[in-house]
């Protein structure tokens, strides 16, 4: 039973090509590249895009090649816009003592959720990384050093993840920035705001013991 | 303890609107509609499109623009193909004395994934449903009691989910089909009660076409 059920899912898995027409094969296998929609969510997300061609699909491939043709990198700090220098950059009321390095511009996004950073970001596009090959001039670090040596800037926050790559980057970043006459922070490592303390690994919670503070 | 995580989780998927430009909130917005993701696997799509602009971006509009152009629900069997009749309809080898009759394109594809049928669909665009106001007249229902009044015909099957809406469909178009000259019969039980058809591995699909029944 278990096996021929295993079998029918190694079956299911392997997703045998369709005999459909070259136009929707196209659109399913770039579908599927999508994150987040894998070969057979891809599948339906076509069919239902076929079937609300008005409604869907004709508006999603309008925004697309608009976002496509809009949307740069600011040359500044990184972050995603239609406008260069972005809106965070161009913002007159946000405090330019401040930058906060990211590694993408999803960061920017979550930390503007969050709401209480108000000073400027820098997007490195990715972290040093030896797998895969990510080395010092892939990222936004020179563009970091010129931003973070104007005489105005007074603190570098690396926002970067407590991964081994998000740290390789911070060690980096901090021996870089050392000739820039600023101090260099990071975030705080913790317990995350509502998350249950026994699903917390072993570093987490040896971390946030370090850095316990009085109430 | 657990009214602060918990207001911290409802913040967290209250999804604050972003500040970002108007292209990709309007892009994220239309991901967000895509089967299969949500609004906050659109957010990620859309940092990934805007990423791999020339690799994955741009291709991807042009795909969904063809694809929306060209592909056209066949007017004999409403198939979805870029010719029409679609290629399953035009095909020489199939057998002409049966149709399978379902109730979406994505299920004519679950049934050819399985193989074991030969003859030709015909489908509906949906079942009839009380709930979302879907009547006999929404369906391609005329169409099908034309095909099967072909003297050819000699069975129509009907290949509908064994949900109260399929078995109503399935029930209507029996009645319906009594004016044919056909016999209809309906895929054999062994395809699990509330289950879609288009997420079914091949080998029940097998199973249920090989062992229908008269209704």
């Amino acid at each position: 039973m278990a096996s021929s059920s295993d079998a029918s899912y190694v079956r299911l898995m392997r997703s045998k090509p369709l005999k459909v027409a070259p136009e929707i094969e196209a659109l399913i296998a770039l579908l599927a590249r999508v994150p987040g929609l894998g070969p057979r969510s891809a599948r339906r997300a076509a069919l239902q895009l076929l079937k609300r061609k008005d409604q869907l699909m004709l508006p999603l491939a309008a925004a697309i090649s608009e976002a496509a043709e809009k949307v740069r990198a600011c040359s500044s700090c990184g972050n995603l816009d239609a406008c260069d220098p972005c809106a965070i950059c161009a913002a007159p009321d946000r405090d330019d003592t401040l930058i906060c390095v990211v590694a993408e511009v999803g960061d920017v996004w979550a930390l503007e959720r969050a709401g209480p950073f108000k000073g400027r970001y820098h997007v490195l596009g990715g972290v040093l990384s030896a797998l895969d090959g990510v080395r010092p001039e892939d990222l936004r670090i020179a563009k970091l050093i010129e931003r973070a040596s104007d005489l105005e800037v007074r603190e570098v926050i690396l926002a970067l993840a407590a991964t081994v790559d998000g740290q390789t980057t911070a060690h980096y970043l901090t021996e870089r920035l050392a000739s820039a006459n600023v101090s260099v922070t990071r975030l705080a490592h913790g317990v995350p705001v509502g998350g249950d303390l026994y699903l917390l690994d072993d570093g987490t919670l040896f971390a946030a013991l370090q850095s316990r503070r009085p109430t």
